[in-house]
Order: structure tokens, then sequence, then C-alpha cells
């Protein structure tokens, strides 16, 4: 079987057993039944469709207030340790569906400390100047600017600390090393840090003097600060917020995980055309070696990147996807054929958002929770 | 011997043998040549001659700096658990010798977080309450308006946050652990906080964008904060903070610290007369059991909580400290008139801080560090 795998807020190696990996978090898996109940607020969105966001902690409580009248407000964000790559754009892209689904008010927080806490190498400015350009791609997005605000947390510090310290006030060393996995080397910023997570998730509660549900769309890797900041929450008197989890976007070198710490199977927001092409071009798809061999033995979209991407991100229509799968196997269709299609698919999305995040330059600070300037 | 004893920032227990725990946190003791080099800079301070500030660290490398033109910023501060006591008072009195002597800019930290942090049983609106009591009093003993600012924790910690961060990246919870003998109970915020109580020593020099000196006077409870903050000062690039320390100001119940947790020995800057005069009435003298007993074997200042109270702030005058202690001595002088003696002088002093504290109401707004409004 596949090696033992190991994922936590900033690590993830191995073979991913998604599966496993929500049992071991103890999520609750997205089933057909709460897909079809997700299915009567609108459209139902491809991610959903396909598994990607495939598992979740009490979203049906959320949408029993919802259904009550009482709106959830929406939290995501981004640890800004980079440029923005496809992978981080994936569940913004979702949080986005929901935000337009439900008419939610969305949070977005920076956490240009967290990176500072857990990267060697990288200082205060360095975080932020990437949660500055981190942000640029979510705003081009195109998330409603009125029902957005960005937090970072260095900025917005006076408003998350007071909740930050009520949270870490419940959790002690023993429950931080057993969620995060900790020990004594661990320096001191990291062990509170969680606490800055969790403080968003209750922000809206403390701005509205009363409790305000909130949906945490994100990656499963994530799951430990939320389990940690779920466990406090009714002690403190605020409501659990909900989640619901999406898998890691794939590298294109085959990897279960898009990783800026392999710049040629990652693809930024910010790659040329020809980039795009070099990296795709070089992209694993686990075809044969000849031509006449793949057309005689077929392909296996299951560990193609380039299938995987079509799958996860850059062909929305199923009857596409399942044409796609037939050909590849029957050896219709070859590699170098699915790579040129990839990659003009990624350079028409990308050339479209270049051009909206040139624009967010200009609306970002309008977006910054507590009017802070970039 | 005396029982073993134990200090740290929010535990003092046993006998203090001060020796011993100077030499224990690794400080140095204040000598006779440090006591004449301090003379040379105004006139000498009582709680330098009597040994009540007796240790520190690099006082001497400070004053080298001073002598260079390079002036120290002062930096001390207060938890807030409630109401100031006298022995609040004690510190800060020297502080203020020190502003006026050496010409020093003050900040003065008040770590409502802290408080909330390490008291179950307080919120962060009591910390920041008594934050503002204990303000008053600092305030009512004359610091200079001009040249003293408060910080206030939760309001101040967007300039904290980010010095705090860099405190916290070097520091792990094994020497936390070890310098402040947290275990896994400890809860993720107090294993934080000393970064947040290292910041202020290193914020003159990030506001001045070049290394500042400070110096901090307090308790020798605090060394453990100082310690860690010193240890990681120079990876930072920033000079190690200096550091002069007293002793606890003694209970009158003959304890070792004034204590809020035995609030009848215990005198608060806001108590009246009456109060003063019945606590006063019911300290610790070790005296005889019967006047004729007293005028025959003579009293021993030593243990006597009302002989040290004229020690450590209330006689000035070391002839008159003499002539007490040899008047005790030899039976001259009997418990009840040295009480009604220092019940007459806390009266006399508490009637003018409390005015000066009434006026201080007007003020500690301009007092405050970035302007934040209490």
């Amino acid at each position: 079987m596949a090696e033992d795998f190991k994922v936590t807020p900033w690590e993830v190696t191995g073979d991913i057993d998604y599966d496993l990996l929500a049992e071991r978090f103890g999520t609750t898996p997205i089933d057909e039944k709460l897909l079809k109940r997700l299915g009567k607020y609108g459209k139902s969105h491809m991610m959903l469709r396909r598994g990607i966001f495939y598992a979740h902690r009490d979203l049906n409580v959320t949408l029993d207030e919802y259904d009550k009248g009482n709106r959830f407000v929406l939290y995501t964000g981004r640890g800004p340790s980079g440029h923005t790559h496809l992978g981080h754009l994936m569940p913004w892209i979702f949080n986005k569906w929901v935000q337009d689904t439900f008419g939610a008010e969305m949070y977005f927080q920076l956490t240009d400390d967290e990176k500072f806490l857990f990267k060697h190498d990288l200082n205060i400015s360095d975080t932020r100047k990437m949660a500055y350009d981190n942000a640029l791609d979510m705003i081009a997005l195109g998330f409603d600017p009125e029902r957005t605000k960005i937090i970072l947390d260095t900025e917005n510090v006076k408003t998350l600390y007071p909740i930050a310290l009520k949270v870490a006030k419940k959790i002690n060393f023993s429950t931080a090393k057993a969620v995060f996995g900790f020990d004594n080397t661990t320096n001191i910023g990291s062990i509170f840090y969680t606490s800055m997570q969790a403080a968003p998730a209750f922000l809206p509660s403390e701005l509205a003097g009363k409790n305000v549900p909130c949906l945490i769309p994100c990656g499963i890797d994530q799951d430990p600060h939320f389990r940690a900041a779920r466990d406090v929450a009714q002690g403190l008197g605020y409501m659990k917020p909900s989640q619901i989890y999406c898998k890691m976007f794939p590298g294109l070198s085959g990897a279960d995980k898009m990783s800026s710490s392999d710049p040629a199977a990652t693809i930024y927001t910010t790659d040329d055309p020809k980039e795009v092409k070099k990296k795709v071009g070089k992209a694993f798809t686990g075809g044969c070696v000849s031509v006449d061999e793949q057309r005689e033995k077929g392909g296996n979209p299951e560990v193609c990147a380039v299938f995987k991407y079509n799958y996860y991100l850059f062909e929305e229509d199923d009857a596409k996807i399942n044409e796609m799968t037939s050909k590849c196997r029957e050896g219709k269709i070859l590699c170098g054929e699915c790579k040129m299609a990839l990659t003009d698919k990624i350079n028409v999305f990308l050339a479209k958002h270049q051009e909206k995040r040139e624009k967010a330059k200009d609306i970002i600070n309008d977006m910054s929770f507590e009017g802070f300037r970039w």
C-alpha cells in the first residue's frame, strides 16, 4: 500500500489517503444527502460534485441557521510565504462560489505572523510583501468588494489580539503538542500562533455583539487549527465555527500537493505563457515511452497531473472530463496533445487573471479590514 | 536555616535569601565601587545605600554609554491584577529618581494581557480597569509627563507585536520551561507572553532606527523575563537591556512580599486614614508580650514590619533610622509608639498622593503611548 503520509498546517508528506485523513482528523465526509441539500441553494459547484471539497464539520448546523435567516460569515485565508500559485486559487474560487450563492460576507486572513514564525528564512517585511502579492490574486477572482475584508495579522492585531488571548487561555501546551505535533524545540510564537488563526472565526460575533455563524472553506491541512478553535468556542460563549475542506491541489510533478519548494512543477499566477508552456511540457503524465505504445495501451488519467489540472480547476464540463478520460484510456489522445490543450487553457485563464490582478491594486486598500493602508 | 524559597514573576513563596536569589539568577551584586560611581551622577538614593536595589545586569555598560553621551531609556511596568499598594510604589519611586538624575525617557508597561492569561478569575476588561487604576498611581509620583509614556499591551499591541514575534521566534519551549518553570498544563498565551514583556526593551531602538540603551529598574522577581530578553537581544541586532533589581516590599504581617492576597496586611494607595491605622495597628513587630518585658529585653528591628516600612520607604534620613534601631533594641521605644508614628507618616504621604492621583486623571491620556484613550 501507499507509504504513510503526514498532513499538518505546515507539512504535507507522503501519498495522502484523503478518506483516511478525514477519518483521522475526525471530520465528516460530504455525502449524497448533503450534496443534494447544497444543490438547493443554487447551481452546484464542480469541486463539490467531484469530491474535491469532500469533508466538513457541522456544515448542516450552519445551513440550518441560514435557513432560519441567520446568515453565516465566510472566513478563509493564506499564509504568505511566497507567490500565489494555482493551488492557492482553488479553495478561493470555491469561497467565491459560496459568497455568491449565499450572499455571505467574507474575511480573508493573511497570516504574515505565522509565516514569519514558522519559516526560518523569512522576516516580517518579506511576509508582508508576500501578503500583498497574495491579496491581489484573491481580489482578482472577483470577490464582492463590499462584502470582503482583508485581514493582515500584524496590521489588525489590535482587534484580533484580545480574541486570541481568550482562545490562548483555554489551550494548554499538552493540547497544542497533541494537535500540532509541537515539541520542546518549537518556538513560543509558533506555539501561540493558532490563537491568531482562531480569532477571525469569532470576530464577526465580537463585532456584532451576538453570535454569528462562521463557515471556513479551506484545505484540510488547516483542520488542526479549527479543531482547536472549535474545542474552545463554547467555553468562550461563541458558536463553533463550521468547516468545509478540500483536498490539496496536485503538483505538476505528480506530487500530492503543488508546492513552492518545487518551482518547476508549480504554476504561479504571474507566470508568462512561455513559462507555463515549459512547465506543463515537463508535467508528469504517466504516459508510455513511445507514441505507438500509448496508442496501443492507452494512458492512466488517475496518475496524470495534466488530467488532474483539468479535473480540479480547468475543465468545468463533466461531459468533457468523461470524454477526456475515455479517450486517454483508449489511446485516442496523446500526452503531448493534452499538454498543449492545458497550456492554452491556463494561459487564457492567466491572461485574464493578470489583467484583473493589476486592477486589484486600485481597490486593495478599500478592502482592508479597519482601513489599513498597504 | 530558612525554608527554601521560590521566586518567579508570578509566585513568591518561602523566606527569600536575596543574596542566594541574586546568585541563582546569575545577577551581579551592587558593590561599593558601583555605588560610588552612581553617586557621581547626583544625590544618592536611599534604596541604593540601604541595599534595597541590590543587584544588576550590565549597569556599568549602560553608564559607560551614558558617559559617552548615549542616553538610556528607562523601562518599568506593572501587571495590573488589583489596586496599587505601597509595595508597587517602591520601585516606581526609584525609577523617578533615575529619570530625574539621568534625564531619561521612560516607558511604563501595563501588562493587561499577562494578568488576564495568568489569573484564572480575571477577564480583559478587569485587567484594563486595574491598569488605569495603577497608571494613576504611577503618574501621581511626579514623573515628567513629557518624558514618560504609558504602554497598555492590548492598546499598543500593533507596535509591540512585530517586536514580540521576533523575540518569540528565538525562544523555544525548552528554554521557556527552564526559565519560567512552565509545564504541559501551561496555557499557550502564558508561554508566549514573555515576548510581549521583552518588546518595550527594544522599542526605543525600533523607534529610533538605531540602538538605544535601555535600563530596567524593577523587582528581582522579573529577572526571568529579562534574562530571556537579554539572551535573544544580540541575535536580533539589539543591545542587551540592562537591569537594576530591588528586593520585594515586605507585608505588614512580616511576610517577605506585600501581597494583595492578604488585604489586611496590605496598604493600598486609596486607603483612608482609619484603614491605615487599623492595618498598621495589627502589623507584626516581633515585640514582647508585655511593656515591662519590652523595656527590659528590647525589640528586634530585623523582623519588625513597622521598622521595615520606615527602612524601605518612609524614613529617608539614615541618622533617624539608626536612632530608631538603637532605641528599639534598648527598649526605649515601644511597638505602639512606632506604629503610631508610621501611621502618621503613611497618612501624610497618602493624603498628598491621593490628591496628585486625582489630578493624574487629567493627564493620563496625554501620557498614553501612541495617544490611545482610556
